[in-house]
């Protein structure tokens, strides 16, 4: 498995044309070597790949239990007499490298202007390609997170009464995410009533009332690999304005599935298949659309995202994406109508969102996460 | 207290001689503004400032809520109409900025090219001066999170018997600290016998059995700043050698500690105090020499490090360090003695670390961190 990812990488580095590229981010190191507790605010380590040779670079805190993985990669050690420099220049020497490739979009510029002070062509390439479609093994990984998602929010339903307070309901569901032998890929968003209305609602004391919108928008992280799902619930009786409002979300949703199966081809016989391109611009817009002409507003955030060791990563589910469906790609389909507090004739509205995992087989969007995606009201 | 803090990064502005300067890593914004729920991954927010004007760039997913603190900033939200380059490009304009100072250690290339593109003259210039020292209510907020900490401590240790794995401790760390309404400041290393001679040891399923070190080393974040302490245990019973190197590592601290004290005026009476220029590198040295004359190897890493917003930040505690002791000086002090396994004539060793945080109130440091220092044995 992480031989052939190295390959693919080599595969880039041909394409790209440069002599060899310097792996900077979290996200890509782990990827390749399957190592993931590295410090989110320092540098622990930096992969430096030519056709010929791989290398992980790392201090001394971390050298032993690297070393220690069986990941093809040559581990060297930073100390007083082995310094970064002269193990990259050793490497750029050896292997007669003209380019090498940086992770802009990762690398610091004081990093940069390090190293350019020793070897000046330094390019930027994007890596975050290698890791658009996923394997078997990342679908399952997926697969899991999803699964304990689900098992969360069934969990975490019987946790809402009068009274609660966001935090305490954004802390159960990490405690079973925790409790699963799992972590949560993000800071989960739990916000009630009118504070639904807002996206990235900073979860708070807020405590819940009768007949609000509760919504929860949580991930979980299995085996290095993320999940995403978003549920909105009403505890208590949905007024009609509530139920609309969640039906134009779900419908929307739908479209944007529906979009995919009519014009991938799965809809006709195989015999007559077509290979047919979905840009998932389009798969946006058919969501999109489909709110607007509900009488809301357009949705004020992306469709969707890909998902994978990263939370967010490739392919872009938005109006400005570029990228065409492939099999093996996995994103989040999220449409949302949030109305804020006092804006539409209701003293105190909110928001909706609802949000699931798939999975392109080539035919049709699998989905991920299974709960429940009719109105949920607890009475 | 913002206002303060905004009026010294003015000053910190003219110092440097540019005409302004962009804020960009999530500690220095924290820091300004009072609010840290952005992003690790994604760039949410950019500060503008110069002498006469300070705004804050962001989406509008965050804008809404932005402009619902008291920071003093005008806060500008990005949209189709209203873009980054406009919006950054009509700042320089109005305040005729010739030169603009960046956080070169947080600013990415890719960002440093797309602005380069539009505005030349751009400067590294270290922001993480203004945190060095600390204002009373910062270390207020640190001493709470060391008071969690050690009451977590006292906990955990009730939860240590034979079999236990070091992730369902770092997990019993975790519960204690949220359910006291804080969070982990960063992943806990827990390590049981021969895991804790690896200073970085990633916590994992290895279970716990009689007459083991148990090194915990965990911190606790309360609203924004954060502790860190390490404690190492004897679960049963201690031999000798592991009495010994305790005691070692134990008596290196009071070194350092002493060192402070001895050298910094606080020893001789009011009247003949000088004002004595004590070097951070000369503290790590204290310690490190005690260690090294008895008999044992140099501690693998700085012996301290400053913290606050973030767990590692200013002053340095190390041998390379070029600081000098101020008052509102907030940092750790770790020493440790690291035996692997299989080295030194037993099969089976281990390390020992002793972390407390302490504040330099100009003549010595004072403790923040509470729990017992002498040698548990927990039999």
């Amino acid at each position: 498995m992480y031989l052939d990812r190295l390959n693919n990488l080599k595969k880039l580095i041909e394409k790209e044309k440069v002599g060899g590229v310097l792996v900077s981010s979290v996200a890509n190191i782990t990827y390749l070597i399957g190592y993931a507790n590295f410090s989110k605010e320092e540098r622990d380590c930096y992969l430096l790949v030519s056709q010929k040779e791989q290398m992980l670079v790392t201090h001394s805190l971390l050298a032993l239990e690297l070393k220690g993985i069986d990941h093809g990669f040559k581990v060297m050690e930073l100390t007083a007499r082995s310094k970064f420099k002269n193990i990259f220049l050793s490497f750029i020497k050896r292997h007669s490298i003209k380019k090498l490739g940086i992770e802009e979009e990762d690398l610091r510029v004081s990093e940069f202007k390090r190293f350019s002070g020793f070897f000046k062509n330094l390019v930027g390439i994007n890596l975050e390609e290698l890791r658009i479609l996923k394997e078997e093994d990342e679908e399952e990984k997926i697969k899991k997170a999803c699964e304990i998602g689900d098992l969360a929010f069934e969990n975490v339903l019987q946790k809402l009464k009068v009274g609660v307070s966001e935090k305490e309901i954004a802390w159960e569901l990490e405690k079973f995410v925790r409790g699963e032998g799992a972590e949560l890929s993000f800071r989960s968003i739990v916000a009630f009533g009118k504070n639904s209305a807002i996206p990235h609602h900073q979860t708070d004391n807020t405590k819940l009332e009768k007949d609000q919108f509760v919504l929860m928008d949580f991930g979980v992280k299995y085996k290095n690999y993320c999940s995403d799902m978003t549920r909105t619930v009403i505890y208590g009786s949905a007024s009609k304005k509530q139920k609309e409002i969640y039906e134009v979300v779900k419908g929307a949703q739908e479209k944007a599935v529906g979009f995919v199966r009519l014009h991938s081809g799965s809809a006709v016989s195989d015999e007559n298949k077509k290979i047919k391109i979905i840009k998932l611009a389009d798969v946006d817009k058919a969501a999109r659309e489909f709110i607007l002409k509900s009488g809301y507003s357009s949705i004020p955030h992306s469709l969707g995202h890909g998902i994978g060791i990263e939370v967010h990563e490739r392919p872009h589910v938005s109006p400005r994406s570029s990228e065409i469906l492939e099999k093996g790609m996995v994103f989040s389909i999220e449409p949302g109508i949030y109305l804020p507090a006092g804006r539409h004739g209701i003293e105190d509205f909110g928001g909706v969102r609802i949000e699931d995992l798939f999975y392109f087989d080539g035919k049709s969007l699998v989905e991920l996460t299974h709960s429940k995606k009719e109105l949920i009201e607890l009475k």
